[in-house]
């Protein structure tokens, strides 16, 4: 697939997950937080088209293709962090569907791409956290933000690989670059079999309600505790239990209200909804 | 500017134009017709990106870009025509945005590429039309989907702004070409004027009610005949005599609700609006 089809299926992906609601706690087409809205959304994915197309055609470089999306991403809106987590997912997908024959070998390829990354792809994301000050659980003794913790890096030699095996337990992406993009590949398989008979829109919203009544979202987590982070799978696994999409959508509009009056936003798993949009569009998923 | 920044303008103004809400009659982030829904919108803003980049670089082919642009756009969703006449604005001004020196140029450069159209361009714009099945006043004799009209196209030497002079009374998207695009130029420096005061949704919808309120839609002409177009632009100007957008917003979600219910969609204006934010992103607007 060319490097711009592939940049178009990620920018796609990220426009059609903001989108989608209700996306309880999260922004999207109905919902904004006082200082990052929709249309900041609209804007970084609009202004990162560029560094995708670059990904597409990188055979290294992860790290500084997840920075260079970063300040683009924030050149072209002042609602800050809109799209952190999903780059860190969707560059090494958009780097190995660059290097796919076919639409199958996906999976494999992606394994290899963050298997393959260095030192230098570390220090890139870690000039990355602290340049946009994106709110993370700091690995191990290695402090965001903290010129040390870069030395400490290249003194270790840890590659970004090595840095996601640490952050694997606590951290939903991290845990996605060590095990194979599992839980992404599920999502997308999710929304493929739902968007006939549901649309786009709803394929998304019930994905994501599935795929938070299973995991504890690490935004969550990190912004306030794991306690919060299981309530509210705990919350969304009953709302599920009550139906269909149709049945329980005014439940899923009450737990949205509520977890956005509280400022609780599942980030993290919106950022795994955007991989996985991806992959279905560039397996061919029509809507 | 980079073509890869004009382009992204370009793109931008396409996901703010149909995501802004309420907007009489058309579809927004809040709106669908039951064959074309706000995602084929955004569809059609990530597939075309390509061809926006090509036409920043190109010093001619405005007939061919804007055919290569429906294609694309119809490519990447199944919702019928999003973005036909947007791009007949678009188009050229993405390509006078390439050939600009500063950002106070855009206007005259945009005179001079329309100008300079070719009987080639015309004979291309109409292929795109007759291929998209685009709801159109065909021009004078010259039938479209018609091959014998492109055969009269040549035959009398018709440039596409020859054709643009011909449909200029009685077509909105034609009368821009002829006089400077000026009513665009208008419609970017309200949404400016506007931005910082109300942010950007209301910006394009208060932008999009007085433009509606002081032009028949050309779109809704075709579609119905001038009498509906009358009628919409009278309730418009009515709706906004009642008092600031906070005080009207209610009556403007009425009027949408019943325009759409009718299918009366100002599709004309729609196009004029993206148009306009192109030039207000690509003059800096922040938002």
């Amino acid at each position: 697939m060319k490097p711009n089809r592939i940049a178009r299926c990620a920018q796609l992906a990220m426009l059609l997950e903001v989108s989608a609601t209700p996306k309880p706690g999260n922004i999207d087409r109905d919902h904004n937080y006082p200082d990052t809205r929709f249309e900041h959304f609209l804007a970084s994915s609009a202004g990162v088209y560029p560094v995708l197309e670059k990904a597409a055609k990188s055979r290294s470089g992860v790290g500084s293709l997840i920075r260079c999306a970063v300040i683009e991403s924030n050149r072209w809106q002042d609602g800050g962090n809109t799209h952190f987590g999903a780059f860190i997912l969707l560059i090494p997908l958009v780097m190995a569907a660059g290097r796919c024959t076919n639409k199958a070998c996906l999976k494999a390829q992606v394994r290899q791409v963050v298997r393959e990354t260095s030192v230098d792809d570390a220090v890139e994301l870690y000039r990355a956290f602290s340049e946009a000050k994106v709110r993370v659980k700091p690995v191990d003794e290695l402090g965001l933000g903290d010129a040390s913790s870069i030395n400490k890096i290249k003194e270790q030699g840890l590659t970004l690989f090595e840095l996601m095996e640490i952050a694997e337990s606590y951290d939903m992406i991290a845990n996605e670059w060590i095990n194979g993009f599992e839980r992404t590949f599920e999502c997308a398989a999710s929304i493929r079999d739902k968007v006939v008979e549901y649309g786009i829109n709803d394929a998304v919203v019930i994905t994501f309600m599935e795929f938070l009544s299973s995991n504890n979202d690490t935004f969550i987590q990190t912004k306030f505790d794991s306690k919060k982070a299981e309530e509210v799978s705990m919350r969304a696994k009953r709302i599920l239990q009550k139906g269909d999409i149709n049945v329980i959508r005014n439940d899923i509009r009450s737990f949205d209200e509520e977890l956005l009056k509280e400022g609780v936003n599942p980030g993290s798993s919106a950022d795994i909804i955007i991989a996985g949009l991806f992959i279905s569009l560039f397996e061919g998923m029509k809507f």
